[in-house]
């Protein structure tokens, strides 16, 4: 068997779409059939809603996608002002992005580890699996810690999940986890940065969760912090009623897929005759036919009042193959070149907290 | 083109295990190959846990599977002590058993409408449809503000999912929403009245959630009620500690599924050394090659230290047809014969509210 | 590691649909969603077709489905006269029905080795893995000869695989292969005796092929059997004209699902203007969106001119939950009570043999 | 509704793979996750296969590939003597790629008729569907009927399908039905001008088997035509053995993959030690859940003896996106630099023709 050391060797390398012009591959697909013509078409509604200046564009991430290499190509759409607001699990923002950003990585696992065989082994060796990637769980639980940690730190109140998350962008700045300082670029600091609020609408489910229970458990019937989930919903509501046009680039399905399309919905609920979602895109290997969230179509959402039907595409591949054409196709087609970015964190400082 | 009240004739029926003994049927498959024998082993495995008294079942939830027909497969676990806690995501228990619970019904809809072709005419009717399944937008907004008036009924502080599920329980019963009262039956009575706690660790993320932030809109500047997803979490984590021996029946992935599992790790990180889920089944046709958690594998989780590898199952099926098989088996091989329900939720009453 | 005695101990065992009167759980999922619903409108729609006298019922068998379990079903279909015509791939009748009935068995694989884990020790004890199910290739290898001593006794001419099936019935009954002689019964035995032709479109492509390519090596530059695919063509086509009602009953996708339904478009070539087929169900997994005819809908054989648009279901499920449910209730409806079986053997009996 | 003319007004245009350069974008796939490390996987063992000359590549194409605009990337890698022997469903020889041969073009269908709302109307057009395409139905029948013609005009005896693809590239020369005669290319074409050999062994399963259909009735009780699948199978076992070393690049499952890993075994039964397939992969979506050969893994083939567990891979992902990425990032690497075309058609022409 092979020692910890050896098995945690080649870290998972995160791809750069500044450095693979692919405009003329997708102008290629939009006159195939199947997934390369749904690229095609997926990757010009973003380019469309790019150069639509009014729209709000807000990012949605299901799956295990800066594990998987991804990190880089959200890092670049933060700082070229071509997302908004992210929609995340809690996964991908703390046990991954956060992760990756105290200075640790994700490893590429041996084929012969995708379907379980190596299972018990890794146990032991206590590293954790994603299909094909290793992650080292002791690094994974200075990560918990570190959220122990910032938690420990905060006003006793309850926080949306933006708010903390906007803490644990201050808390990289801080302790130098900046390529300004030598450390390493990431979401959240890049989205701290740029004033793009991130939202994990199911904040304690993942590694975020175990530093606040462990806060929790030692404030038992005393002030402690807390996770307003409403608050969130709240939040990224008011970013509606603000900036009425929006479209949604959402990769996976889940929670993040759902809490954004709600928002028309919940701007109703609030008084704002708010419009649908005027572009959506979703990339997701995800079935319609056992009827969950992840997988319906875009049309149906359209049957609910979330998403208009003139703009939308689902894309049936999995992320990382689909994700670097699309998103790659908008940057090098300059589609944000006469864009700003909303500062949507300063709408939302005005909010008040909760007391 | 059908009116509304045309479209809306005929009401989705939820399945009655208790009516149909599937023992020679799942025994039969056994000894066949794929699904089948999947889902026998499955069925096992769930009697198994059944019979060891020890063990604490926990059901999680995702998809849209009240809306589906199975509301009654989950009534009759509760009222049978086959569960004793339910991990899901809102829609389930918000948006379509508590929708449900104020007496009204899901419908089905035609075949020619499942990919769509409708959605536009849908929109202007206020029908929302998940996949075949019809909803009358209308009364989903009474749902919602119904939601809206138990949070204004409420004492201003942050509440786990579960404190608020118990409340909304709580007004079933004073609303004369009860069999007893004439009403129906459903799961949040149920397990109200059996002692069941029920998490919705994205609570926000559903019909709650426009109830909860309508809420929040009116009380802004002052105290309000809020939704504590870490609490949930360290809810959770009490009844793992408090009753070590579990195991989990999931219905589809997502948080649910995350979240249950995670457990076993935060107890970890309050210092007491927990088993893995000693017992582990999930229904899901979920992919398990995009990485995503949905569909990884219970070996996958194995690795992470949350599920033991002996007594675990993936079954390959959309649930509306593996369930009733899987649960109909235990019901009708009484393997809950010599089981109490843990009451859980008395363990729960006495974590401290947050103040 | 286990021996091969060891691995190859517990057979499979085929399901029997006539002790399990699913009749009641069928009608319960009429009110369900998606594939409940669905499967049980597959189950109506195979009743309707069998109540409906004029109709022949085409079976089309993919996927590997005798060694899942479900050889007894088919053979039920047949005696009872609930089929009238099969086609199939070669791996189901030959390696698979005509395997079982020389009196060799499946068996049941670990879970362990459903993802390749055992493979390489596999193939040091000629052990074949089918997903869960293992196969002992020496066995298989008398399969393929006694296919190679079949073929050396015809005729040398073109055969149809329909013409070469029967032989193959022939041979079994010659052998005593029967339950009447002491033997097992079969998909090749019960159509022999009950006149239902046997169709496989790609014969050379399994079992099958091994006997006719060492017979076309020996015979090399004289006279030899041949495989005429043209002729099974053109003989089901002729079904199709001596009786215009047919329905489809489809468990997989693949050759046999596209030469079945082909055989509207081809009995028009021949100047009959024939009907699309009244009645069709497709029981598959695949998924419809890389434009595979496999997982390709219904309705997109509508567009051909190939399947009516009324009685057409498909049921996204693997089969072996589905079809002992669709088939069982048929049978247990009695809807074949007033149908006597086509025979229509008899009328390809008629087409004479090629010179 | 739209006219006929308006429907099919926006033909499918082949991607060419010789005007993108993926190396350096497969390059930094290789250090990702999921299908992005498995496509780059994928295109390095294709790159080795290449560069071994001694290795013989059997390319595999099942689903609609042509029709999708994939036509001109196999012209390519057959005229770049990237590809030896091609085993093919007939739908993608027959009636997509000799039917753009002939001078038809298939058309971009609207994302709206996907799922069949508009099958009706097409059936009255005589437009068929596939997926997300069109095609002219009346200009299919041509091509039915032109593979009539060639039909009547051979001699009277079994052919392989092989043979009969040949004839069918001679019949495109004959008829300036090439690119020097202002023609266009097409892989028939190609592969009759680089003695690649093409082997369709459900060759009755397409639109060549209405042409056959149509022959044979009107020879009936007279010498005809004859599509001997056995003999396929012969022929492509004697490559084989003239060429141990072999490596299969297989698009989409069924027939053609599992024909071309069962030489391995049939070259067996002739009594020649044949070495496994050095070298496969396979893109597809297919499930391998449902046990069925398409979506098997190629760990299980080796359970068989047919495929080498060293340099095999899946890649999950629809053709459309993948095989650009993956053919292309060979080309552009000139991994075919060094080798020759095996010209098997060659060795292929020494076997005698059936008397």
């Amino acid at each position: 068997m092979p020692t910890k050391k050896e098995l945690l060797s080649q870290p998972i390398q995160h791809i750069d779409i500044k450095q693979h012009n692919v405009v003329p591959l997708i102008d290629a697909m939009q006159s195939m059939a199947y997934s390369s013509r749904d690229a095609a078409r997926a990757a010009s509604i973003y380019d469309m809603m790019l150069r639509d200046t009014d729209c709000g564009v807000i990012l949605c991430l299901a799956g295990s996608l800066i594990s998987a290499g991804l990190q880089k190509v959200f890092i670049d759409l933060i700082r070229n002002n071509m997302v908004d607001a992210i929609v995340s699990t809690g996964a991908n923002i703390v046990d991954q992005d956060f992760f990756e950003a105290l200075g640790f990585n994700h490893y590429i696992a041996g084929d012969e580890y995708k379907y379980g065989a190596g299972d018990a082994d890794l146990r032991e060796l206590m590293i954790d699996r994603i299909y094909d990637t290793f992650i080292d769980e002791e690094e994974l639980r200075i990560c918990d810690e570190t959220i122990h940690q910032i938690t420990n730190s905060l006003e006793h109140r309850p926080y949306s999940s933006r708010e903390f998350i906007r803490e644990m962008g201050a808390y990289l700045v801080k302790e130098g986890k900046t390529p300004a300082a030598g450390g390493r670029d990431s979401i959240i600091l890049a989205a701290y940065e740029k004033n793009v609020p991130i939202f994990c609408p199911a904040f304690s489910d993942c590694s975020a969760g175990f530093g606040l229970v462990a806060h929790q458990h030692a404030r038992q019937g005393k002030p402690m912090v807390s996770i307003d989930s409403a608050k969130d919903f709240y939040e990224i509501t008011q970013l509606k009623i603000a900036n009425p046009t929006t479209g949604l680039l959402m990769i996976g399905g889940g929670v993040p897929k759902n809490f954004a399309q709600d928002i028309v919905v919940a701007a109703d609920v609030l008084g704002v005759e708010a419009s649908m979602h005027k572009y959506a895109i979703q990339i997701t290997v995800a079935d319609a036919r056992d009827g969950a969230l992840s997988g319906s179509t875009l049309k149906e959402a359209s049957s609910w009042g979330k998403v208009d039907l003139t703009y939308e595409q689902m894309v049936f591949s999995e992320a990382t193959l689909a994700l670097p054409l699309i998103a790659g196709y908008a940057f090098h087609k300059k589609a944000h070149a006469a864009r700003k970015g909303k500062q949507w964190a300063t709408i939302l400082n005005q909010v008040p907290v909760t007391v």
